[in-house]
């Protein structure tokens, strides 16, 4: 049946605009522009390191995964022009700066770094190539790897009520990796395995990436709500959440949980009204140098713009943006917040579920 | 010193442009039009009981307190032409369903009838219009004990510590009420006692009612800045936030405080940390036939719309309306959740300070 399943899960991601493609005989991909999403759905050729770079900056391309996966075609396309140690060096470094939260870029960007710099010069923009596919298609498969395991959690309970209920915030879906995400992956395997259910999406300001969740989910035909962040508490409170999964952007040695902004008052509320929750990532999410996810997680302080201003179409279907909240109002905007270990549930990845104690417990990797 | 305050908060009230203020010879009121604010400070002058009613279903007027006080107006105004019993009944009825939560409004206007069904019907629309200045007066004398008793609190921390960090979400301050506010009175108190005060403001979706703080606080020269709703956790988790101050709508008889959706996710992130956590409201807040919050208070479930349009200010510097979420994705909306008394530190009323085990000792009032 998993074979039958995965079968089918490809079957639909091959219908579907990916959010990241290789192009078929050039050295370069095409990403979907999501800023733009839901409004709009644009792809955008990247055909240079400073075109990567720019795309993870401004968060055309965005989600812990898939910003790994953009970096490491980045840096092939460097040194497609200058595969020195001085120029692989240099761009890793600085492909490294692009955000500095999640972990997953700078992983991608070692992993490339550690096999190039054995490599013959003359080869090494072909293996950059062919290492940042590799990590495209690990990526890919380790999603499938979640959504199976995760799916189990959703049968359990699809075993004991019609309908299942989950929260998700932010977007760890398709969007933010090269397969069916982390977060929602378990959602489509629900989905795919005809087991009814129904999301709750957290509009996730100031971003707003709930509404990329939200057409996701539109794509896939999967029943679901939008509500503001400060509803969740109020849906769990009348028992109208079953289980809850967010995504991950790092995740420390202990267990604690570094996600988008608001995940930690989600999972106190879950933990208020006794409803699981938990974080699913590829296990290259966790960084094994960090115990403490509070304190030592470097958390991105974004620009006052993101609450400011906001888009969306006006009478004419444009795309437009307003000021929502002038300048002489002072602002703070921090991009993630940490979940300690005690609030969680539980962990998916792609070898399986975990508990917080499995992470206590092996504080040294 | 306390007189001394007061005479401060007066003079510098009587500079403000007040939410709600009657005109001076003829029984009509001036409203601040509050959803053009913090774009536009725009009053509308209010004749009948049609207007009050819709001012207040409109959210024109909003605050529990100032919602009150402007049902008893317009009552008032509806028996200028008609003194009946069955217009005092009809017009008392029909107000108290211009919106289902707030207790204060069924307090006003339940008020008014009660005296009113027993006096004299020549008498009835002069003294329905004292009733309702009467109201109006009192909001603004509980503001100012509200305001002096959690001013105790501010001084408290500020003994300890340079400048005092408070974390309110909502609004819950002067256009909520005919004085001071009830969350930000403390706040006002504590600015004019040359305590250094700085506040975290919930932006608190999906009506933003955070900008009104803002705005609120900006005339005021008090010290914030603006969040969005997901980031107070991370801000009492970094013990950046001292003390928390919020309004309510409606308080059960054994302390749960139903208040601005969000509310209890910021309780249960202040308990996570230590952090004291108060609701600020007048007495007649309290509903005494109600003992289990949760599942009793009536919720209101407000428009998609306010989750799918948001308006702001283009280019030019005109008031726009843009939609961010599209029909076809489903909204829900719920305006309030419910902090179960015991997330709650204490209670600040007119008439002091109170904790938890207050309330839950007297559940027969």
């Amino acid at each position: 049946m998993t074979q039958t399943l995965i079968q089918r899960l490809n079957t639909w991601l091959d219908e579907q605009v990916l959010p990241l493609r290789e192009h078929a005989n050039k050295r370069c991909i095409s990403i979907v522009d999501q800023r733009l999403l839901p409004y709009r759905l644009d792809e955008v050729t990247i055909d240079s390191f400073d075109g990567a770079f720019n795309a993870i900056t401004t968060m055309q391309v965005r989600g812990a995964p898939l910003i790994g996966i953009c970096a490491a075609y980045g840096v092939a396309m460097a040194l497609a022009s200058d595969a020195s140690d001085i120029a692989l060096t240099q761009y890793s470094q600085k492909m490294k700066t692009a955000r500095p939260t999640a972990v997953n870029l700078a992983y991608a960007v070692d992993y490339l770094y550690d096999h190039l710099i054995q490599t013959n010069k003359a080869d090494r923009a072909d293996v950059a190539w062919q290492l940042a596919k590799k990590l495209n298609d690990a990526d890919w498969a380790q999603t499938m790897a979640i959504g199976l395991h995760g799916l189990r959690l959703i049968e359990k309970i699809a075993q004991k009520k019609q309908g299942v209920t989950i929260l998700t915030h932010c977007n760890a879906g398709r969007l933010a990796t090269a397969g069916i995400g982390t977060a929602l992956a378990p959602i489509y395997c629900a989905q795919l395995s005809d087991i009814k259910v129904q999301v709750y999406v957290d509009e996730t300001r100031p971003r707003n990436q709930g509404f990329l969740t939200a057409w996701e989910l539109l794509q896939a035909n999967i029943d679901h709500q939008v509500i503001v962040d400060n509803a969740g508490g109020y849906f769990m409170q009348h028992g109208l959440i079953d289980i809850c999964f967010v995504g991950a952007d790092r995740v420390s040695r202990t267990g604690d949980v570094c996600n988008k902004i608001g995940t930690y008052l989600k999972a106190l509320a879950a933990k208020d009204n006794q409803i699981p929750f938990y974080a699913a990532f590829p296990e290259a999410t966790i960084d094994w140098n960090i115990a403490d996810g509070i304190n030592d997680i470097p958390i991105e302080l974004r620009s006052a713009d993101e609450i400011r201003q906001l888009s969306g179409l006006d009478q004419s279907g444009h795309l437009q943006t307003l000021t929502i909240l002038a300048g002489e109002q002072h602002v703070e905007n921090p991009g993630f917040d940490v979940t300690p270990a005690r609030l969680m549930t539980g962990y998916i990845t792609e070898t399986g579920i975990y508990t917080p104690d499995h992470f206590v417990s092996n504080p040294s990797g």
